[in-house]
């Protein structure tokens, strides 16, 4: 046994979680002393800004900034409320499917069965594991729609607040932005924890000692998380880019104006979709991968010697890791929130990146401390039918190298997609020749930025599935997860600060403002590529950790690449992601279609709309992104949910082992480079655009032929990097939790087909 | 045994070889009727074409052909002779390679060693295996260089002849390009027969009754044939698409003249590129797939019961079912050049798919009495260390069903690559809203077209594999390489009408002239498309062949992806192909920016070029091709080679497993989808222009917006359709074959770095 007692344990997991959610809420407060005008109708409160730095900006912008946000704010919770609409009655089908499958596993009995591990005990029939695994199917995707809500409003809340505080200096509205992120990045992580806490001791007064069947149903939580957010991402993906494509491809490069212009009927589309998109989105879908993690390591500890121990504090050991990287979060935003302060441009993304490393640097010693206190010093895991002698040092090997497997990730990214190194250049300066060398030299740029991530990811699977198994596999996945307050907050800072942006220049602030903003949001669109690279890298640890779960719980031993069956899925499932990615793109390719052909018309036929004098019709563009992404968001739907049930059904387990070994090692490389060759193209071309070197200038200004080769680079770029990219993660990962929880029935009931042959 | 006699087998099939060779000659000859005056200082003999139709031509347009003939002809066979002299050094090197890692694996000895298989008798020494592999390989390599060599001067022998004879009528010019294309693909098919045929006659002078020692050395044949395939494909492709994309931005995109115009300086390297790219570097590959799948499936015979009990007969299947090919695609050659005409441009299409469609037919039949007379009706084969009976319609299921794969493929590329159909007419569409929508639909069009083969690949694996375990893959590859004589004919076709054309533009040919030669091409690109899914499907079940033969020579007896070992090895090689990709996009890209500086500067520099007073420097573009070529294709060309050497050195042949498995599985998907988009994006462009439906005038003409738009994809489809797709075939071949022939090594000293941890 650990050092760590019970009890503590049992206080330790939910005071840190509720100490991460009384952090949130002072970011919260802090942020939300940034008055905002709102309510036109009401009157309001004199001068908002006291300590007014920028002289030009009159309160009649302050009061424009409130009206904006509040349109953003009421698209983007009216879209979401109509995908919950959707979702609800999927959740309720699939629920149904769930506990319809494993509850036939052993013909609805109610009795009791022998356990699987704990040999000699009885554990509980398996129609009660269907009920319990279909309640915590709900519980999930209602904690991963609340994750993606509360980051959505968070983000409306302070994107106007950031605008109007850019007008005292970048140092200000950095720190609104930074705070914002933290409050979403903290609520998230508390939030996961304490729910999955919750629902373990409540199960357990149904489950008592039975540990097998309790873990078994909470996988259901990790189901639901991701299966929300493949919804999440995919639907908010192509609401975003449609508007995106759309009012870029006829406002920046037919009519020439300026990103955000108001004159731009899709304008309000646009920034309506980073809240859904990028905010909503990304929440739901790394509160996937946190939840799929510590439920694969919950699964995999219950069936080890940990488990049939029952050595509770054992093994809440992934728990207690999220715990205190919750804690280990919290200072290091104070770094960046009070131990310094931005005074210039130039400091934005090294305070970003500083924030990685803090957090990296501190979790160390926590995770050091955690498997030391927590951990017996040597214990016994499953792994595939032979059990594994391991010590408590080894899974702090484990852990740590999942954590610094991220920031390689991460610092490799960076070098890809930041414009202050030679890729991201090189790329620029292909534009000299058009949009073709562009687009060759950026795909090829994506291609290459996989190589170090594919190495760093190896090498943490190396260790960790060499020193325990898949339990290694699965923390490893929860180490790079485990500052996921930090790496949200920093991810989310990068859409509050494009809205800023945009909402400047709606607002029609000066250009000093617009200069900030812009400076803000460069830095936010690496930081928005390093969360992609991190959870991209996760994903791909999460996933191959449920699909070693998976294998445990189908009962087989081994996944040979050498029978038929395996290999078929293999290929198969390699090319699912290109299946997938084909969906999705042609789907933002269309929506864009409908949306340019929307904008065109509005110049044409609403007069004085160019000259500033008529104000276009918002509402329609809104309605056109958001009709193509809750129908678009079902066939790339569909293909993910439903693969693994015909395949586990009709071809059995090998040859579903086959198609999530497949769809694992093909869809990272296919994600990382789709996200990387998209982030480049943005910082490719706001490198020109922002002229900084002699180099930038020879290619700009703005409207010069490079600049307008760069703008076709950065509009293929969207779909890759917001669309399709990211969700590709949530295909492997929800592949493998689906088939995880499904396991027992296409292992009793499974490859229908290969019987019938 | 089986029905065919022993003495029968030894006179088919060098008959079938010699037949082959001669029915080559005989197109050859009645291409040579088609006088072309090349000789301008030795005077002409007067009127060169009797018949002529179009009296615009006048006879100095002839010589204008000869000329522009000789010039490519004269480039093309420089570069060649330049790149034999790097791959001769090459060849050597490797050849020692060879030669030391083999020879130590039993120490350099020259004692005779037990068996592996034939239990109880004495095979000859490592040190002979040894010295035969490095023979093989260098017979392989000579017959690889010898295919492309030979094809390249068909083809520019025949180009001009095509250019002459649409004077008389789009008829006559396809008979010419196509007996042509025919000379190649049967020269080819017919060499490579003979070749291995001799070499296994040679070779069972020494090895006399031990054929597994025969076998092994054999498999040199195969790494020798693909290895300077690499080089061709990779360096080719480079040089053409470095000239083609230089001469378009320039040409088409800034100076708007036409292609192939005589003023643009990169004309010439544009049309050498295409002889030494997709002519002798497509040669080279098939040639190489070819040798390839007949050595896998040689070796994985000669260690089942046919090889054990020497029945000569049943181990001479594979090459007799070549033999029958050979035969068969005689007879269908019949179809196209006497037995129909073509009078009209719509026909030449279909009579092209009617080619694939006849062979196939045809072949089923020959399939089947190869299959019932050569074989016995049971015998057992080794599959991965136990034994597995086989009866002799379970190969003729094998091989057809390779064969029909390779037709359901073939028809899924046309379908996704003709403008005959929607897929590449909505991508025409989307050029509507400029060059960003055009991309990110040509880039979901090429995903999506990989869905179809993938599922036809899977299914010919899983017949084949469950019939008769790996020997039946690498008879169904085969199968699907039995029509290559057609196969090439139809693909070398493409370039020889596109060279055809260039020709016409470059001599002032007029109007209608270029029209009909558009019309040649047109098809040409499809098929091109067509050779090239052929090329990827085939290249998928051989390396899938060469994977099992190297497991049952490493003497592995499972693949387990849940081995950390084996894990690693299957993510990384998933990523190679994206590595290797980014190096042949980034080196076209490159060169492509040099030649684009080039022929800015001619332009700029050379007074009275665009008015046509003065001659470009054709000398200088062609300098620029070939030394970017010969540069660039060493990076890719060494990751290739050395990455089996060093993973099986350092890792073990179970990470070199995972390796080739990870790079088989998504190599075959970013091929076909980096194929099926760049030929997508060419035939949209060809739509536009060719403006024959409502939709297509209203997209066009020629310098429309959309045109500039299709322009731009079609550009940044060269290197992915004519350098990155097609060299991945030979990337995931290569390493196959490379690490069955080192498999011994391996196995004896392999997987250091684990054995010093």
């Amino acid at each position: 046994m650990g050092m760590l007692s019970e009890g503590l344990t049992q206080v330790l997991i939910p005071a840190a979680a509720l100490v991460g959610i009384a952090f949130a809420l002072l970011q919260w407060y802090l942020v939300s002393k940034v008055k905002v005008s709102g309510d036109s109708s009401n009157g309001y409160s004199g001068k908002l800004i006291e300590e007014e730095e920028d002289g030009i900006d009159s309160l009649e912008v302050s009061i424009k900034c409130a009206e904006i946000q509040n349109a953003i704010s009421v698209g983007a919770t009216s879209f979401l409320f109509t995908q919950y609409k959707y979702l609800s009655v999927f959740m309720g089908v699939f629920a149904a499917i769930i506990f319809f499958f494993l509850g036939s596993v052993k013909g609805f009995s109610t009795k009791s069965e022998p356990c699987t591990y704990s040999q000699g005990k009885l554990c509980k029939p398996a129609l009660a594991n269907a009920a319990f695994s279909t309640l915590a199917f709900l519980l999930g995707a209602l904690t991963s729609v609340l994750s993606g809500f509360l980051g959505m409003k968070i983000a409306t809340y302070a994107n106007a607040r950031t605008t109007l505080e850019a007008r005292k200096g970048v140092g200000k509205a950095f720190i609104t932005a930074f705070r914002s992120g933290a409050v979403m990045g903290f609520l998230l992580a508390a939030n996961g924890l304490l729910v999955l806490y919750i629902s373990i001791i409540l199960f357990k007064i149904y489950y008592g000692d039975d540990w097998e069947g309790l873990y078994e149903s909470i996988t259901g939580y990790g189901l639901g998380g991701s299966s929300m957010a493949l919804f999440g991402r995919v639907g908010g993906g192509i609401y975003t880019k449609a508007a995106d494509v759309g009012a870029d491809l006829v406002g920046k490069v037919e009519r020439n104006i300026p990103e955000d212009d108001p004159r731009n009927p899709a304008v309000i589309a646009d920034n309506v979709g980073d809240n859904v998109g990028d905010i909503a989105g990304m929440g739901s879908d790394l509160f996937g991968s946190y939840a799929e993690a510590s439920c694969a390591a919950l699964f995999v500890a219950s069936i080890s010697s940990i488990g049939i121990n029952h050595d509770y504090t054992a093994m809440s050991y992934p728990l207690i890791i999220s715990s205190v990287g919750i804690v280990v979060c919290l200072i290091t935003t104070l770094f960046a929130t009070d131990l310094s302060e931005i005074r210039d441009v130039s400091q934005i993304e090294p305070s970003l990146k500083r924030q990685l490393v803090v957090s990296t640097i501190l979790m160390t010693v926590g995770i050091a401390m955690v498997s030391f206190f927590a951990l017996p010093s040597e214990f016994t895991l499953f792994n595939f039918g032979t059990e594994k002698a391991v010590k408590n040092w080894h899974l702090f090997f484990c852990v740590t190298i999942g954590l610094w497997a991220g920031l390689v990730i991460g610092y490799t990214t960076e070098y890809y997609t930041s414009n202050a190194y030679s890729p991201v250049q090189d790329v620029a300066d292909s534009c000299r020749t058009g949009a073709a060398t562009n687009v060759i030299f950026g795909l090829a740029l994506g291609y290459k930025s996989v190589i170090v991530p594919i190495f760093a990811i190896a090498i943490a699977i190396y260790v960790s599935f060499s020193l325990a198994a898949m339990y290694g596999i699965a923390v490893a996945a929860l180490g790079m997860l485990s500052t996921i307050a930090t790496g949200l907050a920093i991810d989310a800072y990068g859409p509050i600060s494009d809205n800023a942006g945009g909402i400047a220049e709606m607002a029609g602030m000066s250009h000093k403002i617009r200069e900030r903003t812009d400076a803000l949001d460069a830095a936010g669109n690496t930081t928005a590529a390093i969360g992609k690279g991190f959870a991209i890298g996760s994903a791909a640890l999460v996933s191959l950790a449920l699909f070693g779960a998976f294998i445990s719980r189908a009962g087989i031993n081994t996944v040979d690449v050498l029978t038929p069956k395996v290999f078929i899925g293999l290929i198969v499932g390699a090319m699912l992601p290109y299946w997938f990615s084909a969906m999705t793109m042609k789907s933002v390719g269309s929506a864009a279609l409908k949306m340019v052909e929307e904008v065109r018309r509005q110049f044409n036929t609403i007069p004085g709309l160019m000259e500033g004098r008529a104000k276009p019709d918002y509402a329609n563009c809104v309605k056109i992104s958001t009709d193509a992404s809750l129908r678009e968001m079902i066939p790339p739907g569909a293909l993910v949910m439903l693969t693994p049930l015909i395949t586990g059904t009709l071809f059995g387990v090998e040859t579903l082992a086959g198609v999530l070994a497949g769809s694992l090692v093909s869809g990272v490389q296919v994600a990382i480079s789709a996200s990387n060759t998209g982030g480049a193209w943005d910082n490719a071309k706001k490198y020109i655009e922002a002229g900084a070197s002699e180099h930038a200038k020879s290619l700009g200004p703005k409207g010069s032929d490079a600049h307008k080769a760069a703008v076709i680079g950065d509009t293929i770029g969207d779909p890759l990097k917001d669309t399709s990219g990211p969700s590709l993660n949530i295909l492997i990962k929800l592949m493998a939790v689906e088939s995880l929880v499904f396991a027992p029935f296409f292992a009793a009931h499974g490859g229908l087909l290969f019987k019938f042959l």
